[in-house]
């Protein structure tokens, strides 16, 4: 039986990808600090581990047989195709330089993370050098046609290259500028309603209570702190997140759970009968990034949303929001300005930050950019998009994990989750009526539904674009982000928009 | 270089046993219930590859030649010895029986943790046979020339057997139940003491600081809760301690954490050079329990040690500990009385509650008892031993993980390490003069570094035996023992011991 057998090897690829996580989860919420340095071989066997199988000959002799194979039922098809066309990929890269890759990406999270502490770049410099040069090599391996950035990106997002993503930047530039400058002209939200005293367990409790009124599943995750929210999932019977809180600033732990709430809960809805397999894993980084914003922006920074939680979050904090009513707390939550901190960024200034590190990561691997060059590329592109320049590289060029991860070409994926999102969000809003009477009700079940069927449940059997064309009827597009955000921003700031 | 590549193997198996250490420590703190199923399959998964290593032609071949091979340097030829010896044991499982007894392991594992919570044995029963029929036939495989229970006991403590295990256990009861009658017959110390309200933090931080003042390295190593307390180590750079806490009894979590940090400190002190290599393991399980017991009844429950702690701990406790002096306490803390709990057993009591336990395994492999049979026949050997039988399940049979990790022929292994123990400590106290009057001042320096010296830095470079005599001048006895509890208990029941 060759599926049984192609089965039984992906599954044990998974099963060391999914240690990794475990591993990965581990370094990153409770690992001492000393743990580092075995952690990094560690993990650097399990990925060789999974790669070896992943680009065997007998797992190519397989998949080459099954590929062939017609009486194969359409799962099993679209399992054999998805892998076949990984393989493709990944058997371009020696077990070798993958385990070079693994423990230089340990190396250099460490540094990363010493740098962050002390603000000091420097720290940082040579082992993301180190990581450019291999990310470079593994662009030259994968092979391209027009940019090696292509090439990384491809790894994130199947299909995307420079050119299909300069157009898509550059409309949607064009379109948040005049809405960004009407905002800026127009009076400022005010947002104290997040500063004050917030005790930390307690905003741990509510974010916990929103997230399994979500409808996540803690019996099947669970949500603990670290540097850097991240979701990360070792099956859908497993998908956890992490938050960070700030005791004086009610904002971050909200929407970081919210976000990575939506992540956890596309790993929750993936169909378990197909674990490790591509039927069990989720369609791409960019819809899997749709979902978490799907959540945090549609709806976690909706008005019907705090139309219930508001007045839950109200009896929590008194001190703080009983001067503040519901609507206050959305415009807040909404307000538009220059920030340094992409993470915290609003949803329209969020686009700006992704386009500064597409067009540094562009650079880098044009050979434009060094290691050494990032503070001052990076500071004078905040002053030239969005007009500020950061103090220190602590709120700059050293406040993402991505680079010291190696996920060079990941950040695109970003925007245009929020993209697919809109366009999900939209159509749910006509396929389910009264959605977000139900939300203003705390009841999220209808949404969650719809996202499972339509969503969640695929795996990997649609592609990105074929997902969203089934889904919503028609294709990427930013007309649904652009028409949500003006909808929306008319509410946040109605003398702007001429609705006063 | 075949010693290069030996090394490579036998390091990429530790990093896979290591991956699964991680997974297992995850299992038992953090991992949410619905993850049991396919955390079981990871296992399997990293089992098998580190034991696919360990028995492949490949390393068979290399360790033939390498231990011929006259020119190594004696490190080298070591390791290459312990791994034959290894080698010859392990190969002796097939890959697909390893992964099913890992697998048998988390189904066993989970039902435990079930019956554990609702005293149900019922729900345990048949999996616990299923392991047990693995262990029998785990037990074929290995081969065995007198008792089945040999090869398993050869598993935790290399020669042991019953054939030798019989006579000490022998030895030790004959020597315990006088001194047992005596105490018995005197006044019963009181343990009030420990009863109260005690806040779980609170706790906690004490533990934590007791650790400290021990040596034990926070920053290669941290303590959680957890069912049932375990050490548990990915290196010596991360070796972890579990401890549980009542907040109505202070004993529970404040021995659990001395003794376990026993453990963690052992495994800190391997030597990180030999990472993954036979010198950089634990010599033994008796050798390991000795250290964790040396520290937890020899040290932790000293009148010095409570002479410096327990002004702190009246402190943090003031109205439940500001009646007692510190000469109550210690008193409590070596009060003897037979009770249902092997982990909550007094230095003397213990050794019945693991006899009970080494004749009921004996018992199962010699084939006069099942699964089904365990309940009944725990609660008569309760009553034989100790006039004691439990209310139900919960505080009998099903209170350890033992045998839900198929750990048979462990036990015994406890009472070697009280044995060890003893020998060790008074050795140490004939090395180090005025050692005691250190502990009094908190200063535990010496006692580590004597430890270092005379047992970690050696992993397994010594055979038990050899350990034993190389530090004490002589080899496994119950004298020292013995002595070490009269002379305690003579402090502890003056009454019993002519000396009030």
């Amino acid at each position: 039986m060759p599926y049984a057998e192609y089965q039984r090897l992906t599954q044990k690829a998974a099963d060391f990808n999914n240690a990794a996580a475990v591993l990965s989860w581990d370094q990153e919420t409770y690992m001492p600090p000393k743990g580092f340095a075995l952690r990094g071989r560690q993990l650097a066997t399990l990925a060789s581990a999974a790669h070896e199988i992943l680009t065997s000959d007998r797992y190519a002799e397989l998949l080459q047989v099954l590929s062939k194979d017609k009486s194969l039922p359409e799962d099993a098809r679209i399992n054999v195709l998805r892998s076949a066309e990984d393989f493709e990929k990944a058997h371009k890269l020696s077990p070798q330089f993958v385990e070079a890759l693994s423990l230089q990406t340990t190396v250099c999270f460490e540094a990363w993370m010493q740098a962050r502490e002390t603000g000091d770049f420097a720290l940082y410099e040579a082992p993301l050098q180190k990581m450019i040069d291999l990310k470079r090599e593994q662009a030259a391996l994968y092979g391209f046609e027009n940019h090696p950035y292509d090439a990384l990106l491809d790894d994130y997002e199947k299909g995307a290259a420079v050119a299909l993503l300069d157009p898509v930047f550059i409309d949607l530039k064009a379109a948040l500028t005049p809405i960004f400058r009407k905002i800026m002209a127009a009076p400022q939200v005010a947002d104290a309603v997040f500063s004050g005293n917030f005790e930390k367990e307690k905003q741990l409790r509510f974010t916990e209570n929103i997230l399994r009124q979500m409808g996540y599943d803690f019996a099947a995750g669970r949500q603990d702190y670290s540097e850097h929210p991240f979701s990360i999932s070792f099956g859908p019977e497993d998908a956890r997140i992490t938050t960070r809180a700030d005791e004086n600033n009610l904002a971050y732990m909200l929407w970081s759970s919210v976000h990575e709430g939506g992540h956890a809960l596309y790993e929750q809805g993936l169909p378990p009968a197909q674990y490790g397999m591509p039927l069990g894993a989720a369609c791409s980084l960019s819809i899997h990034e749709s979902q978490s914003r799907l959540w945090e922006n549609c709806v976690g920074r909706g008005r019907a949303f705090w139309q219930f939680f508001y007045p839950q979050l109200q009896s929590i904090f008194p001190e703080n929001l009983d001067p503040y009513t519901p609507n206050d707390f959305f415009r807040a939550a909404n307000r538009v300005a220059p920030s340094f901190i992409r993470t915290e960024a609003d949803e329209l200034t969020y686009h700006f930050h992704v386009l500064i590190r597409y067009e540094i990561e562009k650079d880098i691997f044009s050979g434009k950019l060094q290691a050494k060059d990032l503070p001052d590329a990076w500071n004078a592109a905040y002053q030239k998009y969005l007009g500020i320049t950061p103090p220190d590289a602590k709120p700059g060029v050293l406040q993402d994990v991505h680079w010291a991860h190696g996920s060079f070409g990941y950040f695109p994926t970003y925007s245009l989750g929020s993209l697919y999102a809109a366009q999900f969000y939209e159509q749910a809003l006509k396929d389910i009526p009264g959605l977000e009477a139900q939300f203003a009700e705390g009841n999220f079940a209808a949404l969650l539904r719809w996202l499972r069927e339509n969503i969640h449940q695929y795996g990997r059997r649609l592609t990105s674009e074929e997902l969203c064309r089934r889904a919503t009827g028609s294709g990427l597009s930013s007309n649904a982000f652009i028409r949500y955000l003006e909808n929306k921003m008319a509410l946040v700031y109605p003398a702007a928009f001429g609705n006063s």
